[in-house]
């Protein structure tokens, strides 16, 4: 299968379970909203090494907000339900109730499987100040801070979703390739329920499980050096094909599994229409991991 | 004493120790270095529930970097030197070395007390295909990856730097001390060695030590209560005067405490450029806890 | 009338047709198209002296643009047909044509009251080796360039627009007026169809018609010194109210006046989101200047 | 002569004479700075159909401006000296003077040949309640306006200085061509007295003087089409080798020989750091209609 003159291997990628949840952050002006919500989701690519996995899905106009103020919804994630609670209270406690005029609401909504007591928890900063209110049909509390108020609703949904959707755009050159990703990056921005957690979206240095060097079996992951442009011509296995200088790979988490579809779909779409984008193909670990296996050729049926 | 006609108050800020990293990370451009400082220094507030406190420092212009690309210099600083060593293999393996092009340099130099092997460590997940080399006088290690090379240097400096500089900014309404927060962030940037670790630089909602409820005996941290403008009528020992109606901190760590200080003397007369500000203070326990007491009208003797 | 405790008050804006463009951007990255859509639109605040009212209306994801690549729409505006098209010409020929991986279509659509042949003109750039094509029901234009190719429409539509919608923010203290006329700003880029030509968004130096001072009669437009919180003690004909400390202005040029009401409505309901924020009113010339009035309480009934 | 191993022709930029004004802006905060200085230079690429070529050279911290707020030189400049008051004029008016908390300053300095009277004439706006002042040794205008009062310094320094510095940059792939660009401007930007005019600092489609078509006589301008890599096999006098895909240009205009020569040198090196890029040559008329000839490789000499 061809898309726009691009190879669209026959594979698929292989997904996860992950917990996760969906944070609206508001602010007095979309700036202030943004810093909160980079802070709140930065140290947080891949729970390899990271604490959680988190990214900005949204922004959303004040005209679509419980306060009628700017604000980005977030999604942070962890295989673990209480890592989960533990990394929302540690990043709406630093990152967000720090941050100047934010408030934080659910944004999971009706899609939450389970909820977590994040404001309940956090309103204990207040000191007996706070103060338990209502807004609109959430129920929120109100701490006093030297900035004004905080505001951050009672509980948070959290659901079952998935984690680890992805593709591979390879291109006839680093930058050719780099620059597809951003498109994909782009285009999966329009899409709701899903967050691209690496920097800026993109993942530079994919990693296989374990390692092909005898010396180094103590290292849970190393490079894909299947996938390397430099050792194309080293290994015996490289993956990457003559006219190929440069790969770059999209990691997509998402509320659900027809959200990280779609994310899929229109992120390949967008990185075809790169010129000198010569194929894009998956990564999984032959079915025997993952809960999900995404075909990428029945994305585009 | 009065600076542009805003009184700065007859006090100091309490500041501690804590062990400082110094970073480089360099990238393709500007805006690609920049993605990956920012997801590295993210998640970066405050050791009472951050895993580390970062944050971006400056940024080198590619004339000024030892691979002619341009760069911005990260601080990562824990208190605990093993856990310093951690956050940085960590938000350098998983932030940086997935980030499109980008490389990684010691950027302490001299000022290094000690040095960490996180370059050393890193090459791990070259499986073997990575190279030892030398880029100038630095020993570095190139790691095949999909999306090129990732160069990391062997050692890193560390040392014993100042955590918890600070200055509060009063005054009349809210959006006043916001602004002349960030005028005061824009100025502390130019001082080299130093980071402001919260969101945006400011601190919005400022702490005390432990609670004054006696319900919340548990909490370790509550709203400091006193410098709250809401709360000013509401409790006793309010120190927020009839005529302020916002505050915000600016908290500062650095590499020394000589930096420490440029960067709170230039803030504070950032800050005071901005009509509205009516005083200036700093936080303090009394002198009973923190190793270093920087006096404020000392910075303009 | 109040909203969130602010005066509104019983006047109107009085605004202008003018002739409106509208044009979709895109660009490789959302990144690229909106450096073009920044340039194309630069020095256009006002016909009083800019060659024309330009902005940036909105961001179109890849999904929903002709070429499937991120876009932006931006608006120009003159009230001269002549002077429309000339410099549609000149900003999409040397601001767009020149920015890296651009291509320009028509986004009026079916608005279209004329139309003019701006791609048909551009195309004379390409020197005969340019070749005329069809992208889905569109006319276009593929030019050679260093870059690559640039697309164009053949022709662009243009309509009797409205300029000059506006609003006036004011609160107790200079920079809460400017937050809140940033808030208003965010929430207006959510209205379609509008845009706001000052620079941020915002206006700092409002205008009247000529001058009070009799040794300036050659100007034709001053400051609206009644409008000045400086000069409150000074004029004797201050509107400044005794509790208003900052002023600041929203101006909104839109293809049709009930974009403009919307915009006028959800930009004035954000600015009263903001705490210290006083009044709500409006600019106009006794209704005897312009053809249109927008009553600020009917956009709320 | 090769530098990073890429080849650096033996040839020259031609550059002319342009008159130069050179203009601080600051604002409260970093980014009002940059809003202003954004919306006073866009809209200025060439003055082959731009009104003047303007950009943004620099960032200048608090400590280091009269009024100690964060501040953007920006450069203006015109062939003819009384467009470019004209263009001071219009642009400062229009475009700063509107922007929240502004002032004005000259930063031309010594090198001033000549003064325009530019806040002399600003002044008016201020419908007499204007007041002269000091500020340092600076003669300024105090202009009351809604946001507070607008400062702008009395005469701007102009002097005849350097337009059309150039290189181009040949890549593997348009996109290598396109990164090595943006490196360069990255370095360029540390360069003092020049600016970049174009959209990001890069032109993506290169023009010669008239047309080879001979329908075509009526244009001044049109494609350079032995650069166009599309054009390689369709044009008989392609100056596209083989290996390149993309051409991209930058464009210097400076107070001085010196800077622009500066500026180039150190956009060429950055632009080698980018892996595919495979040549660098410069833009000339054969000497025949500029001033200035700067070449290349004496730049690295």
């Amino acid at each position: 299968m061809e898309i726009n003159g691009v190879y669209i291997e026959d594979t698929f990628a292989e997904a996860f379970p992950i917990w996760v949840s969906r944070v609206l952050i508001t602010a007095a002006t979309k700036r202030l909203a943004k810093i909160a919500a980079t802070e709140a989701t930065g140290f947080g690519c891949s729970v390899i090494m990271c604490p959680a996995e988190a990214g900005i899905e949204k922004y959303v106009p004040p005209t679509k907000t419980p306060d009628g103020r700017p604000g980005f919804i977030i999604e942070i994630c962890h295989p673990k339900k209480s890592e989960l609670e533990k990394q929302l209270l540690e990043r709406l406690g630093q990152c967000v109730l720090t941050a100047p005029t934010t408030a934080v609401f659910d944004a999971m909504g009706e899609d939450a499987e389970e909820h977590v007591k994040v404001g309940f928890k956090l309103k204990f900063f207040g000191d007996g100040y706070e103060k338990k209110d209502k807004l609109g049909d959430r129920t929120v509390y109100r701490i006093p801070i030297m900035g004004g108020e905080f505001i951050v609703e009672d509980k948070f949904g959290i659901k079952k979703g998935v984690a680890g959707g992805n593709f591979f755009i390879m291109a006839d050159s680093n930058m050719t390739a780099l620059v597809a990703a951003e498109a994909a990056v782009n285009a999966i921005r329009s899409v709701e329920k899903v967050i691209t957690p690496f920097p800026g979206g993109i993942v530079a240095s994919g990693s296989k499980v374990g390692a092909s060097n005898p010396k180094y079996k103590f290292m849970t992951a190393t490079t894909n050096h299947k996938m390397c442009p430099t050792l194309r011509d080293v290994v015996e296995d490289s993956e990457v094909p003559e006219d190929v200088n440069g790969v770059y790979e999209i990691v997509i988490d998402g509320v659900d599994e027809e959200s990280v579809k779609k994310a899929m779909k229109v992120g390949i779409l967008a990185a075809t229409t790169v010129k000198g984008v010569k194929k894009i193909t998956a990564g999984n670990y032959g079915g025997k991991l993952g809960k999900y296996q995404i075909k990428l050729r029945e994305l585009f049926e």
